[in-house]
Order: structure tokens, then C-alpha cells, then sequence
């Protein structure tokens, strides 16, 4: 099976697994309910999920609960995308090839639809079933911190908003990414981890492992909003430069910008060296990230 | 001590414990973080973590956690007054006397510092110190809900926001109030109740008081927004009519709202009654609610 398979067989699994964890489209009030789905189920790539999905299944397998925390990172993913593409804050009027929420439900109603989705993730940690109560305390804060204000997903969002038009030195640059995308990247991981009983060693090393996948992650974002075409990424493409976005080819070049995602590839691959075997999709996935098109 | 002077001592303990729970206002990125404290140090009347503090009391003496869970209620509650005063929710531009957040930090930074605010209380409910982690993730669990798109915070919200122009019922107006203002002040009790150890009829009881208090406060805002000045009541006073909001006096008259909000207190002290002399407070703040002025 190829990985590409392999992802397209576990995005099934986990849209069942959000579908059920979802309030239905018919739930009152259906509005926000239908927005948040609108979001939710758009073709996103699962990636959050599956990467703690794959990290749980590195440490033991069958971990309960495990499905569940991996869709709470979706939803706080989505919420991110949504508040994001607002007309306030980046303007988008397309997303996976698909107009955007405040597109179809209004400006409010993405506020929050938004709002939901973000709360919801923590509904479903704080209700995770068959799981120990200690680890879903520790699941709430690692996604908590993860998702803030203080180095984590919020905190890259202005850091982003304000270094438009600021010198784009190579620290900015990469305490916005570790931040903005980074650390949602290496929270997926580390939640998998830790709900299948990580112990601190393999804890740290799959950490790292998300770390580098998440910066490749972010360079290959960068390198494509440049190389491609509106229609291949399913997004408006070329909007960093016209946003004046500090990216790794503004600050590095598109030949240097390549060679750094090739590293980062090649640093998770050593972070996974202990796993042996267990770790196949997850090097394969390292390896999809920095050679994809889209 | 009367209860105005008993909650402001209450106010001085809780604006303590936000101001170590919440990240310095130097504290990188600064900008988000100056904007999550200036709504969150308004001049708030800090109702639901009072309310969180003295269920907890009533149950019990010396709950570790008590106060910073009581803080989480107030950065939502926070929250959801950044969002709903943005211009394309309620297009507010004065709260608690001050400019509203998006006025003075615009509204991208407004709509950070509330998703913000939102992330920041799970977090301090996952990182509860001293609590055992079967109650951590019962609170946020609790909290997710009371703040959520099905019966809570954001479904009463999207409610509201749906409800402009509609016939105003008392079933339209009940469902919404339950929702939009009375999930979160019913769940500051609970939150209080179950830390300190409540059982199931001890819980049901102060349940059914925030319930009732619940109901009485948003009775009492909106005979309020009819009856007093902007001035005293520190935003747009009159904004609902102008809004074709659906109100109590709207449905029901001033005389019988009136009448309404005091059965609600003579309901919540009823429920009270199994606490004797511990629920002093929760008592006269019930009386409190109704008798005042803004």
C-alpha cells in the first residue's frame, strides 16, 4: 500500500469518527452546526489527525480514545482556518477550492462557527471515553498551549498579522512558523504519544519527529504559494508576496528553501530511528510533505 | 459586611488570581496579550467566579483550584463579549464605560485576544494544580458544554443573532436566554459545587439556583436597557429595541418582567434552602441581581 492509500483509508476512518463526534447538521440552531460541517468536512487533508493516529499506533496498539483526540485537532485546526480567512485578518475568499465560511454564512457566523469548533475540541478531550482521567487533563493542557497566545497557534497568528511589511530576517521568520503552524504539527504528535503511554524518551524523540515535519510543512507551503497555481492548491496562490507574508523564499530564496525542507526530512527520519518498523507511515509522511505538489 | 462590600473584597481575591493566571502584558507577542487583559481588567463585575467561589464554600472549606477555576468562567465570559461587541456581531462600540477591544486594538486583534481568552481558560483547567485529574476533566467537559453551540453560550448567541426581526415568543425569548447567558452562569455554580466535592442532590440544588439567577439577571439587564441611561449603565443603553432584539419587556411588559425577576430570586433562594446559614452569599447576591441598578 502506498502512503497516499494508506492517508486516503485513514481520512475515511476519521471522518467517521468526526461525523460522530459532530452535532448533526439538523441540531438547533443548524445554522452554526451546518457551518461548522461546512469547514470541517471540505476535503481538508487530515494531516494533524493522522499524525497522532500514526504516533499513537508507534507506541502501543489500540489505544482507546485515541480517534477522538486526533479529530479535536482537526477542529482546532478548522477553527483556525476559518477565523483566519476572515476579511479582518487575511481576506480569503477561497479555501480547498471552496468559498470560504464567511463567504456563505456571513461574518458572524463564521466568528462562530469558529468560536464552536474550538470549544467543541475540548468538549471531546474533556469527554474522552475508556480513557485515563490523568492523561485527558494533561490531552486538554498540551492542546491548550499548543493552540495559545504564549508560542503556540494564536500567538503565531500575530506575530504573522505583524511582521507584514517588518524586515523578514530568518529569526522572525522562524519564531512565526514554529509558533503559527509548529506547534499544532507537534501537538498532534505528542497527544497520540502520550495517550498511548509514551514514555519521556519516546515522547521526546516523536516530538522532535514533529518539530521538523512541521517546519518542512511550512516551507513547502511557502515554496508552493510561489511555484503553483491557484487551481492546483485549491487556495489563492501568490498571496504572501502580494500580503508582503515574510516566507522562507523571501527570506532564503526558492533554490535554499528547497534544500531546508530536504534537511528537515531527513532530521525527522532520524528522530524515528528507535521506532524501527512501527514508524513506516510516519517516515513516508515526512517523505509526502516535502516532495507533494499541493 | 453587606454583600456589595463582601463582593468587592470577593473581586480584589479574584482579580489577584486572574492577573498570575494570565500571561504578563509584556509577555511576546505583547499586542494580543495587552488586548486580552484590557477586557479582561474592565471593570468587570466578576458574577460567575463569585458565584464559582461561594457554591464551592457552601459544599466545602479550602478547595485547592477553587479560584482559578473561577477564573476560567470570567476569560470566556471575557470572550464572548470581545466577539459579540465586533462590528459583525453587535457592532458595539462602548462596554463597561471603555471603548470595546476592537476600538481600540482593531478587529483582527480582537478577534485573537477572544479566541485567546477561550483557549487560555481550558488550559488553566487542565493545569489545575493540586486537583484530582477525574475533576479537572469533569470541569472542562462542564465548561466546553455551558459554552458550546448545543444549549450553551454560542448556540444562544447564534439564536439571538437569528432572532432579530422574528415574532418574539416566550418560547424564542426562553430558549435563547437559557442559552445565551444562563448555561454559563448555572455552570460557574456547578464548576464551584462539583470541585469542592458536591454529591448529585447537592449539585441538582445550587444547579437549579444558578438556573434561577440566571434567569432573574437577564430579566433585570433587560428591564435595564429600557429603563436606565447609557451612562449608568456603562454601554449603549436602548440598543435592543433599536436592534429589534427580542426582550423581556418587549415579550412580556415592564410591569410583569418586574413581577418575573422576582419570582426567579424567591425560586433561587428556595433552592437554597438546604444550606442554611453557608449560602449567605449566594442568597443576597440573588437579591442583589434583581434590586440593581446596572
Amino acid at each position: 500500500m502506498t502512503i497516499r492509500e494508506y492517508l486516503a483509508e485513514q481520512t475515511k476512518l476519521i471522518d467517521a469518527e468526526l461525523d460522530r463526534l459532530m452535532p448533526p447538521e439538523d441540531r438547533p440552531p443548524a445554522t452554526i452546526h451546518r457551518a461548522m460541517r461546512y469547514s470541517l468536512f471540505a476535503g481538508g487533508k487530515r494531516i494533524r489527525p493522522f499524525l497522532c493516529l500514526e504516533s499513537g499506533r508507534v507506541i502501543a496498539d489500540g489505544t482507546p480514545g485515541l480517534a477522538a483526540a486526533a479529530c479535536s485537532l482537526e477542529m482546532v485546526h478548522t477553527y483556525s482556518l476559518i477565523h483566519d480567512d476572515l476579511p479582518a485578518l487575511d481576506n480569503d475568499d477561497l479555501r480547498r477550492g471552496r468559498p470560504t465560511s464567511h463567504k456563505v454564512f456571513g461574518e458572524a457566523m463564521a466568528i462562530l462557527a469558529g468560536d464552536g469548533l474550538l470549544t467543541h475540541a475540548f468538549q471531546v478531550l474533556g469527554q474522552l471515553n475508556g480513557v485515563a482521567v490523568d492523561r485527558r487533563a494533561r490531552l486538554v493542557e498540551e492542546l491548550a498551549v499548543a493552540a495559545g497566545s504564549v508560542g503556540g497557534m494564536i500567538g503565531g497568528q500575530v506575530n504573522d498579522l505583524e511582521g507584514e511589511n517588518q524586515p523578514p530576517t530568518p529569526e522572525l521568520l522562524e519564531s512565526i512558523h514554529r509558533a503559527k503552524t509548529g506547534a499544532l504539527l507537534r501537538v498532534s504528535v505528542r497527544m497520540g504519544a502520550i495517550l498511548a503511554g509514551a514514555n519521556d524518551e519516546e515522547l521526546d524523540a516523536l516530538s522532535r519527529y514533529g518539530e521538523h515535519i512541521g517546519l518542512a510543512f511550512q516551507i513547502v507551503d511557502d515554496i508552493l504559494d510561489v511555484e503553483e497555481s491557484s487551481a492546483t492548491l485549491g487556495k489563492t496562490a501568490g498571496k504572501d508576496a502580494a500580503q508582503h507574508k515574510i516566507t522562507f523564499p523571501a527570506v532564503y530564496g526558492l533554490e535554499v528553501s528547497h534544500r531546508m525542507a530536504e534537511q528537515e526530512r531527513e532530521r525527522a527520519h532520524a528522530a524515528l530511528e528507535r521506532f524501527g518498523a512501527r514508524a513506516k507511515w510516519l517516515r513516508e509522511l515526512a517523505d509526502l510533505i516535502v516532495h507533494r505538489k499541493a
